[in-house]
């Protein structure tokens, strides 16, 4: 798939065809998604890899945000080490995970990590030091829906030179 | 260009040539960016598209770690309303604009923003008001170097069904 079509044609997948993905791909969208950039290249980061039925089922019963998670192949924690640019660390390598997902035709759709108030509980699930930041869960599935969201339109989010409100 | 070849091949570039980028190329850039997951879609977002050489001058000398701004053709300030995810939202645009650069065979190499030292500075400087959150500063140009930073192997940070430290 072409670079500006997968950027282009990602969306948020919420509902997902019964079709395991193959462990080999999934190892594969995780080998891009530590590539992303991070602050000083500290690369703080832990991907957990969930396939097993019973527990996608708990985590989105957990996940008040996720419950898409349930019916997904797949899902993926991304975990980062604390410190000051662990929200961002974290949110490049998903959305590497997101896009590399999309370029092998896998649907995706972040579910919210820390500071939202189910994380300690998905953390104690996985097996997630408390101290650790979850930056989201990210759930995996061939899509079974094709959802086409508003979007702000570029005259209204650029601006030329300088700021204007 | 291939978009798992994107993905894998995206390098933080910090030396460019001495050669401008078309104003629409910048534009179908920041289109592109525009398009990076949000939470609850909200896309609170704006774009600041710096190409004034004394004004990338200016940031090159305000952000600590961002010197390699004053060589740039272009400089991206990403702009975030304040809220919960602010920091994952404005972080996912940073990197959709990164990857739509790379695309366009365009190196670029994430400045901080908030909460570094010099952010305040830098909003001043752009007429950005201060509470607003300030994502980064994403300088673009085309490459004069291909650096190989060493990364983590993938059996360092993936982890089957369970975190395992």
């Amino acid at each position: 798939m072409d670079a500006l079509e997968c950027l282009r044609t990602r969306r948020s997948i919420r509902r997902y065809a019964d079709k395991p993905i193959p462990k080999e791909i999934l190892a594969e969208i995780v080998d891009i998604a530590r590539l992303a950039p991070t602050a000083n290249n500290r690369q703080p980061w832990d991907f957990v890899v969930v396939t097993d039925r019973q527990v996608l089922k708990t985590l989105g019963e957990t996940a008040d945000w996720g419950k898409h998670i349930a019916e997904a192949a797949a899902c993926v924690a991304i975990v980062v080490q604390p410190g000051t640019w662990a929200r961002e660390d974290g949110a490049n390598a998903a959305t590497y995970l997101a896009l590399a997902a999309r370029a092998h035709g896998i649907g995706s759709c972040w579910v919210a990590g820390d500071p939202s108030p189910f994380a300690p509980k998905v953390k104690e699930l996985l097996g997630i030091p408390q101290g650790q930041h979850l930056t989201c869960l990210m759930p995996l599935g061939y899509p079974a829906e094709e959802p086409h969201p508003d979007k702000r339109p570029l005259g209204s989010v650029i601006h030329w030179e300088k700021y204007h409100g």
